[in-house]
């Protein structure tokens, strides 16, 4: 296959040990492998990871390489592809897990390659969708189904958060408690209703996000400062507290009050990433309630790529969560929005290089 | 029926808020009412919680109603029913599930009514079987099988604890770490045996606690103190670690412990209490990893029953943890051999009353 | 407590062994025992069974008691309790599971009573409900929701059999394929769509009942004499067929082109009865497609009762499949607009009894 | 990567629409595609449906390409790997998955992809191991632990297929019925001990063979043929019958039988294919019991492999089952002896290629 590539491709990097992010205008095109698939990026998403790289926290500094392509969340067409990929063409229209595990550990080889324990994310540990054109193995790549817009397919990635949690914890005919409402935690909502959830009971800092909540179809949004939230909690649920908590905010006051509001043998999904180790009195918030705690990472592959599209084809609307679309080299009046609460979910459109 | 009972009975009680238990050899017998069956105790297990109560804890006085009759495990004879009850009759042999639940709540009525929120325990919140008699509604009376001898019969309330907590993780087929081999922990390691694991790895900090579980079926045996303990655990299991966790020692550092040993996407069945809250890296050890982590609390009714019946009658032997059987008057040496250590299960005689 | 209750009453009995039910003015009103609850029944439903035992039918003929009060759906008010009852008091409006499980089982003892292999059905085996008292054990009793409607209460019996199948089976995002709308096919049209169903599409014989179930909420309902119903049903479900059956016809078409229109790997619940044998094609149908087929029997005690309360008071509307509302001494014109087809579920109203 | 091949390999093939197999000595050397591996295959069982396209049966006329090389279980070393091949390199001890999905359906991408509606098989529907050589996707090897014997390495796929049908039914602390002990239904005998079953009880019709499974632990093993049969089965398991069914005979009376032994609740797994049609009393087997029935094809990938791999490390021994290792010219007496009865699973050694 001939490759009628440009010389050079524009590229968003994490070019300094300090906060920030380079629009870097001619970075090399990626070559690819006989299994791999080299995407032309059309639209991309930003993540509350990318804002944690953009703020150069101590995690970033830790994990993210230098020098690296950030992004991870995307859509694009197929440019060319290797000569052992079989079932993908030229021209697709893909996104991509972007989880690429080691392939051969048991994990990877019994459907928990999302949680390989030599997972390798693009934008993270290798060059991201920030840029022109993105490499991703075939085994990765998703064919967007034809009637899922650019702006949706481009946010797979934190939509199959919300799925996978959702979906694992079951929230059919349940009453549910979403703890934190960032953009992941305003997908749950629409997620769990869409599931079947009895109801969706929301908590957050912030009154436009618990609106927003409600507007999407959480019975009640409470503020997390309310006195006796919990007992609140329980009294709207009704059978002494909810059955389901989807625990989006990583703080561990929420995951303590959140554990504490379940009524007894209810399962928990923790989806939320507290930044240090937590204190939590496991004694009565799970072991004498028998409550089941899941760990949730990333997505299922690709049991949740599955359920995203059928709820995309059912016509959940995901557009009250985008709030902004704009060019790629404005990146950082995103990331501005985002920080000053002004956006939720940020998409960037890359130069078109028809 | 006419109750040919004598005017009073021996009990032990917990008379003082102080340290300590009472043999009191003249206690008023219990009356039934129409649900009621009254049983004529023959052995009864001193349990850890019982030692709880001897020792006074702090646990303890917040809990333990004064005046009470102790002791929860127990097998005797059916010496009167009430007129609601039916399929038991006097004569039958007979232990119980000691947790009551309220009979009306949700949990109650869905086959949950071992976390009933306003559950009723015997020898806690009313009076036990350390004593001539007790009075347990009859939805609670487990008929005992023939072959069943009284001394395992006398401890299905720990040995429960241990079926449940192996069962709900799934120990088949699977390669097991099992931290703290107290009492409960050596049942566990039986029965993880019979119920078909693969490795059985232990922990502990008693040599001749691991010593017991090796002969019981433990592949290794490890004192919890070992430099890279967690290294050695993985190493022993393979692919990176076991994929089932049973903690049964309430220590947060075994919990830590634990949760780091095992392989992702691993189920842990936290059954051992820790005193306090703990802290703990939910972000890597559970998260991350898509552990699921499952409180165990008492016995699952009456599943967990018939599974200890078929694991009893299929030749399980408890004798090896069975070490002391004495006179109910000797209680004071039950205790002391378990502070000691020298005893693991105490097993009380009743007073014959025939 | 003091019964004032009448002399008699009047009560709907089976009493010649021919087809017909009569209606007889003056029967003995049931005595309780100690764990007994005497209902005064105000609604009650007419079952396709009773239906069965009205024309008595080959089934009717060898299983239905001579002499016996029919009818085991209904709603009522608590007029006396037996003194070992608990927790249920006079005037309590209450409904029932009209299964009575032995109690001392190993189902009846771990949640599966609704299969006690010795099951004893309320208007079947014993005195049913046609009547205006009836006695039901007290574990059997259910307290209704004082926001839930008579007319709703008096049809749970049904209503359970379509969530326990539909939520047995998962439907919550899932492209449902229900064969049979008939009473409880169209409720499980409503319980699928509230669960989280994806597409729903029936199949039936009555261009009425498809339209229906289309206003249900059915995606799309075809004549089961469609040529290529099969195909049709695969291209409308997408991902080569739907991923849940729910069978609710009996029919033995209906059934083997139920399972050939799944996917692979998909789940069957079947929920209706063929007459006899039937035929079918095990190693396509399920072997090599790795099918899992659940038989449904009943509602779970009481999962399904606390799913039924949950639907209600979230708003499902049960109006559309209740037709008729008629005074009980009018029953046989219920049973004709039955056979008729004109009614789908028929309420009968007992005579005022306060 | 230079390829040291012979001109030429043997192969045993269908070459006649007719019953037999000829033995080719000069067949033509696969060639690899750049995810491909070349195997040189040591070892090769001979598995029951290779007996079918010897035999030449209906079966294997309407499927079998004429002209193919058969067999699909096998052990061998990697002679040759494609340029997109990653963690697997010449010299490597491999067996491999013969079921060849699609790789793009959901059933593939899901981690069910032994039952893609698509599956190519290899020695039914492309050339298979019955040769020196055998050319395989790299998705599909499994490496080989050293600590596992050819012999055993070889008979990776029907071992499998007892490990998931005892495993997908969950055999742990269960009674078990095991109808039919073949190749397959031994084995399943030896996994469902390890698994922890309790009671294991089998049935067949060669008195052999019952021996046979009783020596490799089954509790009682019993003739098909005798009268009440399973009154006899219930009676053995207690409870009102075995909670388990693994079936392996495909035979309609098997199927029945062991359907109406298994108490109420229970779970049938159906591995036995019947030749046609069965007709099956499905209202009283499966929907009044509320049986769960799993069909059963395959084996998990790579669950499954991961299971046997677990069973045979910790000791489980195939040789009771392995009656004869021959070498490959030998082939027609390896089918005679398995259809005279003397022989159990049969193991072709290849000629020496090193």
């Amino acid at each position: 296959m001939t490759l009628t590539l440009p010389a050079a491709m524009p590229a968003i990097r994490k070019t300094q040990n300090a906060p920030g992010l380079e629009f870097c205008p001619e970075t090399e095109i990626p070559s690819i492998g006989p299994n791999d698939v080299l995407v032309r990026v059309t639209h991309a998403g930003i993540c509350g990871t990318d804002r944690h790289i953009y703020e150069w926290d101590r995690w970033s500094q830790s994990r993210v390489k230098m020098g690296i392509t950030t992004g991870h969340e995307f859509v694009g067409k197929v440019h060319a592809v290797g000569e052992g990929v079989k079932s993908i063409a030229k021209g697709d229209r893909v996104s991509a897990e972007g989880h690429i595990g080691c392939g051969h550990c048991r994990q990877c080889r019994t459907g928990d390659a999302h949680i390989c324990k030599d997972v390798s994310i693009i934008g993270i540990d290798r060059n991201g969708c920030f840029a022109q054109y993105v490499c991703i193995p075939q085994e990765n790549i998703w064919p967007v189904h034809p009637l899922i817009p650019d702006r949706f397919a481009a946010i797979f990635d934190p939509f199959g958060n919300a799925v996978h949690t959702a979906m694992a914890a079951g929230v059919s005919n349940r009453n549910v408690l979403i703890t934190g409402v960032g953009i992941i935690g305003l997908m749950a909502v629409s997620v769990s209703k869409a599931a079947g959830a009895n109801k969706i009971i929301v908590t957050d800092m912030d009154q436009n996000r618990l609106e927003l909540a409600k507007q999407l179809g959480a019975h009640e949004a409470l503020m997390a400062t309310e006195p006796d939230l919990v007992q609140q909690i329980k009294n709207i649920a009704g059978n002494d507290g909810p059955e389901v908590l989807l625990e989006m905010s990583g703080h561990p006051v929420a995951i303590s009050q959140g554990l504490e509001s379940l009524q007894n043998g209810s399962t928990a999904a923790l989806l939320g990433i507290p930044p240090d180790n937590i204190s939590i009195d496991i004694t009565n918030a799970v072991i004498f309630k028998g409550t089941t705690v899941l760990g949730i990472n990333g997505r299922r592959m690709f049991e949740t790529w599955y359920q995203m599209e059928q709820f995309l084809l059912a016509g959940m609307d995901l557009d009250p969560i985008i709030t902004h679309q704009i060019p790629m080299e404005e990146f950082e009046s995103g990331f501005q929005k985002m920080q000053s609460g002004e956006a939720i979910k940020v998409v960037l459109e890359m130069p078109d290089s028809d």
